[in-house]
């Protein structure tokens, strides 16, 4: 796993600040690029490695977080924020987009890309997650799903043809496979007909697909247990896709058993395509995720927490609404180069909070996007300076300050 | 009153276009200037003029339409919006800030200002309205009004003193004159004994106030008596200040006796000083104000409405809920330059606001500020070139084929 024969691609130069210009290059050639990735090093201390996928609107820089804009909007913010955050992929929920406006109304409307007014790419997740964490009443075939929605009790039926059918209608850069996403805990018989159903369906979503330029990965389940995840991946990388997630985590079970799950699993998915692991998670859980040689990642964490006047900084997560801040001058974090921090105090932070101003939700949501999207940065350039187990050592020993 | 002295002043060239830039000359100069208001030309169709308002913060071009930003913030945007829309000056509500943050916090951290970041001039009210409208157990007296607040029922005593320290305390660049502001209907008495006492308040204001280079406005109150009216404003320009405000409209009077007693009390206001309308109105009250010769007005209603979907176009308002929107991929109003209109569609903002979403707020409250922005700038063209009464019969004919 930590083979070099792609660091002689690397010229000399900074390649990882050359990269981030890729995809406006791309933008500006206004052409069609179909889905493309390259692993751009590994490093030697980990399995943690840098990689650039290029979508067809535009090139993304692994490892990377994907801020979750589930309805078509990553709430409270406009795409030119994203942009100056440094945003270079989104993930729209499938089951939401869906059930409202609907997919053909999207379609109609050009796309998703058009709808929001976002240029970059976006990773549509399957709609498995939300399914059977959000709807009601379902119920489970080989065939599909039935479930009645959550906003207004009317009963749908999702098959893995419809999910592609709705993804390619939103005109989605990456697009995942319908998958059963079981809850923790789950006995293993159910956890191994549930990836049953999960690998069968993954097939029918390959054949379903159109060609149009789009990737379609793939979603590792099988619960708790080794051996199904590797069954799963097995029969995944045999059926072929441009990338492999791991979904079924974070769905309760403890931290340790996720990491455990995670640390054996991720190594074991196809070197050579994305590895995206769902649903995940805290700047901790990140760390650790790339060291496994995870390149993709997407929560609600930054954007949720932020609603909630949590806010991350280098020395762990300050409550907003804390009285301490009630005339406090300094930015949330001082030294931060996010727009929220180089103009508002934690006292009119706090203070938008305490009369429940709109404004409050977009600069917490603005600074800790950035704060995710920087520390990927970070990661990305302490992986490619060979120095990644020293930048997390430092970023734990920093935070156990608090 | 179709006095044209101040003419010769005029260069041949479009003033109107070169004002707009003044205030970024003042503000690039970096000096501390003081308040001063300055006829630019007056209509010789109607009472309607043009003026330009000098302030330590910039300078504002009159007819203008001043935001409001209660809590200091113009509801879901940042002040980088508000320049982009071309606002000139803001309001920020003394009653509201004076018990959340509290003025004192607010001086602490360097003023209103800095406070919320915008740098453009803010006019504070004197928190007479809110104290009659929002708090609780009020009673007036001489000396003051003693309220209990409307978000923690604490007990309170505001007198005209205190509310100038208040004001000044906020670094605000127009400062208002507690007042009493009576329901409609109040009978005569009441009405002569508050205005008895708003008098009173506006000669103890004066009093107290410093002298940093703020302006100070009275208000006239008297009900809906003319002759009250007409006795308010001579006592309070005997008294002096720097602009004149009618407070006590839109209270719930109907709206042909609010343009009653403003066509009659507006133009007895002095014309060498601003004219401001307190919380009024829709573009059709605003227009016909102007024709008045008022000069500031400042309401809720672009943002509100905004937040509710009822949205402003030059053929009237649209409630963007509407079904019929749901497809609609045209903007809001087609030609109109916004961010919004330019970026987004009817269907998309239909979408935000069926599921709730923060950006529905925002993108609305965008275009409805740009409207009125837009709609005060297009009457000050029309009466600089001696068409305002053309333009007004447009307006209405547009606005007619609803």
């Amino acid at each position: 796993m930590k083979s070099k024969e792609l660091k002689a691609e690397n010229p000399p130069v900074d390649r990882l600040s050359a990269l981030r210009f890729h995809h406006i290059i791309y933008l500006c050639n206004g052409g069609i690029l179909s889905f493309h990735f390259k692993i751009i090093y590994e490093s030697s201390e980990s399995l943690a490695r840098l990689g650039e996928i290029q979508t067809p609107h535009g090139c993304v820089n692994t490892p990377v977080f994907m801020p979750v804009g589930t309805q078509g909007t990553v709430k409270s913010l406009t795409p030119e924020e994203l942009h100056e955050i440094g945003v270079e992929i989104i993930l729209a929920n499938t089951y939401h987009l869906y059930l409202r406006p609907g997919h053909e109304i999207v379609a109609k409307l050009s796309g998703l890309h058009r709808f929001m007014n976002w240029d970059g790419p976006i990773l549509t997740d399957s709609g498995g997650f939300q399914i059977f964490s959000l709807a009601r009443l379902r119920t489970v075939s080989m065939s599909g799903v039935t479930f009645q929605s959550h906003i207004d009790g009317s009963t749908h039926v999702l098959t893995p043809e419809k999910v592609i059918e709705i993804q390619e209608a939103l005109g989605s850069d990456i697009m995942m496979c319908l998958d059963e996403c079981l809850p923790y805990p789950t006995e293993r018989g159910r956890a191994h007909k549930s990836l049953s159903i999960t690998l069968d369906w993954a097939r029918r979503s390959k054949k379903a697909r159109g060609g149009d330029g789009s990737a379609l990965f793939a979603i590792v389940q099988g619960g708790m247990f080794k051996d199904l995840r590797a069954r799963g991946i097995d029969e995944l990388r045999k059926i072929g896709f441009e990338g492999f997630a791991l979904g079924g985590l974070s769905v309760g079970e403890p931290r340790e058993l996720m990491l455990e799950i995670a640390s054996f699993t991720v190594p074991q998915l196809p070197r050579e395509y994305p590895r995206y692991v769902m649903g995940v998670g805290t700047p901790e859980d990140l760390i650790e995720l790339v060291s496994f040689g995870a390149d993709m990642f997407d929560c609600v964490i930054p954007t949720r927490n932020a609603r909630n006047g949590q806010l991350f900084t280098r020395t762990g997560t300050v409550n907003i609404r804390n009285a301490s801040y009630v005339s406090d001058s300094e930015p949330i974090e001082p030294g931060c180069r996010c727009y929220t921090c180089r103009n508002y105090s934690r006292a009119y932070l706090r203070h938008l909070f305490m009369a429940r101003e709109l404004l409050a939700y977009r600069l917490s949501t603005i600074h800790n996007l950035y704060y995710f999207t920087n520390f990927m940065n970070d990661i990305r350039e302490a992986i490619r300076a060979e120095r990644f187990l020293e930048f997390r050592k430092e970023f734990y020993s920093i935070r156990n300050t608090l």
